[in-house]
């Protein structure tokens, strides 16, 4: 059971988002261990100190991150020495350090030497400011800066060492991710498995077009953890059989990146509705340019004419949300790129735009091959009616419906 | 003073990030509240009593988000009935109205029908379980669920209104929105600003490229705080007077979009190594159209070629990050899609592909116009060798400088 303190007053107006919590716990929930609790409070002393002494007083492990620069504002090593009766002194190699990376006039030298008296440095190679680990009475404290880059280098070449060789952990997860069902349909399911195997519990967690399910399970080491998730794995597996579109990741785009390359076959994209949203998911992963080759983004009807060449008529027949004008992309997407495949969507995004006929949430989408296959289908991003939300959902259910297609041969927008 | 009690196992695994935390905070600190503490815990009877007795100790408002819905995990409800020392019970006027809205058939109508007896009802437009504002011993706890657009909908229309009513309002705010400085620049200045006006304090928020700001007084009313903002808000304006790019909105996207639009100009972009990312940063933002013509993502040297008539010879002479492509990217986006503005932008994103002459976020971009200005430079995404930060600050670096020049007239990528 571990604690995590989030220090730091942009935290609490709602500028930042809190990624470091959520970056700690998977990362944690990977090696076995499970977070209970994450405190936020500002740079302040009293909250600080209150904080850390109550995460202290329930898990053996706390993980504090932020208020470790030097500006004015950082107070967390002082209030941290004060927790653990201990004092601040100046560390000739932490300043050695130091110089020889910033050079003799890194201004904050002086500040960012001075360590927590009686604690272990934590190195910060992409910054001036060290961490520490501070332990009493069996409790251990990680004391990590805020930014995130940072931290997470930290955690994983020195925290997550120390924690693994300290702590014995608690349980063994697995999981596995779904593609185009609802939690509604699959939950029901996950409650008969957890009867009939009362050692594991599923988890679920919905985002938009997927569904992540965790497996946990208490277990004296891998290969026994291994042994009871193999027929609950065993049975979602068959279950869900067309749907598991991963068991490492879950996002839709890096399964379409793992399944395109390891094809060798490439992409190109038609969007308009989705505005660039579906080429920036997938050139997020590093090596994209293996299989990706653009997208043309054609926002406006002149550029549906001038680059993917729909016809005039056609959208002013159709219009541009339309079959007929989404079959007019995906054949101007595939003669232009030459691509293997193609991906072309059209919608209303909203919140304005929507008609009676086509409201917001409308959205035609389809995907060609090279070989002269074209699939088209409309759907609606239903109970969606936010704008990012139908965004997100079509590039999902695209991208989803993308992956079937190459990786298991079904062909596209099959009812099942 | 204000805390958060977020409830969800989701947010402990790491899976979900506590959006809703911060849009609570954002709002909150808009009508002069501030959050000073966020905790979240788990679906979990203890945890959640603990974390709401403790809140409740502290301060006197407290909103709690998440488990509210059907499923076995919610226990919300019941522990707070248990705090307030009530019962939980089904109430006549919420089934009814849920029958309305879903038919008499809703599975779920027994358990979103049962409501914390004594409790003022939250009604959810967007959703079958009601919220709760709970009252004891002059504390508040406001009761939303976890959906974010769900509880955002019931925070405005019934929560905020409650709280502007019921409690003093702590301070005043004010924004101001920075372009393309870095905060070690702007913070002395700040802190002198602070010292000449010590009813005021001045926070900083960086965000890759963009530098937020924010102004805080305690006044008797909005015209006192007004006055009291005035010669900061002038001595600001004045010393940053091309920088300052919003004092309403901290995205540069958002900016561009309102430039756009009012001086009635059009824009088309051509991507690289950004991959869409720029164009799903402007098309987030209804109304994008008005101004939007698309983008031209051409990952591919062969799409460079095929849709932006970029010379072979120049691609394997200068390589695709260089100068000379990017301005016959930029002719290629004027010529294809007539707009009044083209941006353009190709470098290494990483963190693959680097090389000593052109390292990681090594990045060209250019900006030009249909009258024929063209103006290109060569940019550093310094300390931000992560790839989703090289793309971030190519986008904001770029639009910033557009923006400047559409709003100000100030040439693209001068020094100042």
């Amino acid at each position: 059971m571990i604690e995590i303190v989030s220090i730091g007053a942009e935290l609490l107006t709602g500028q930042t988002l809190n990624t470091n919590a959520a970056t700690l716990a998977k990362a944690l929930l990977k090696e076995g261990y499970s977070v209970q609790r994450v405190v936020t409070v500002a740079d302040r002393h009293d909250a600080i100190k209150e904080a850390i002494e109550a995460a202290m007083s329930r898990a053996p492990f706390v993980i504090t991150t932020g208020g470790l620069g030097p500006t004015r504002d950082d107070i967390t090593r002082r209030t941290l020495a004060e927790v653990f009766e201990t004092k601040l002194t100046y560390d000739e190699g932490v300043a050695r350090e130091l110089k020889k990376r910033y050079g003799d006039n890194l201004e904050t030298l002086k500040d960012q030497a001075t360590v927590i008296q009686g604690a272990e440095i934590v190195p910060n190679p992409l910054g001036t400011a060290p961490g520490f680990l501070l332990k009493k009475g069996g409790k251990t404290v990680a004391v990590l800066p805020g930014v995130p880059v940072q931290m997470e280098g930290m955690l994983h070449e020195t925290v997550l060492p120390y924690l693994i060789r300290e702590m014995p952990r608690e349980h063994f997860q697995k999981a596995l991710y779904l593609l185009l069902m609802s939690e509604q349909h699959v939950d029901p399911y996950l409650r008969e498995l957890e009867i009939e195997h009362p050692q594991v519990d599923i988890g679920i967690c919905p985002a938009y077009g997927t569904l992540s399910l965790y497996l946990q399970t208490q277990a004296t080491s891998q290969e026994a953890a291994d042994a009871i998730f193999a027929p609950v794995l065993e049975a979602l597996r068959t279950k869900f059989k067309d749907r598991v579109f991963s068991e490492t990741e879950g996002q839709i785009e890096s399964a379409v990146h793992e399944t395109l390359r390891a094809a060798k076959k490439t992409l190109a994209l038609a969007e308009s509705c989705t505005g660039g949203r579906m080429a920036a998911r997938l050139t997020q992963i590093s090596g994209a340019s293996d299989y990706f080759l653009g997208s043309l983004v054609t926002y406006s009807n002149h550029l549906k004419e001038a680059v993917l060449q729909v016809s005039a008529q056609t959208l002013q027949e159709h219009g541009a949300v339309s079959e007929e004008t989404v079959r007019e992309m995906l054949h101007g997407t595939l003669a232009l790129s030459g691509a293997d495949y193609a991906v072309a969507v059209s919608g209303v995004a909203g919140p304005t735009g929507g008609t009676p006929e086509k409201p917001v949430g409308t959205v035609w989408g389809g995907i060609a091959t090279k070989e002269g296959g074209m699939f088209v289908t409309q759907f609606l991003a239903k109970g969606k009616e936010k704008r990012s939300l139908v965004i997100e959902y079509s590039v999902t259910f695209l991208l989803g419906h993308l992956w079937r297609f190459v990786k298991l041969g079904i062909p596209p927008f099959e009812a099942s």
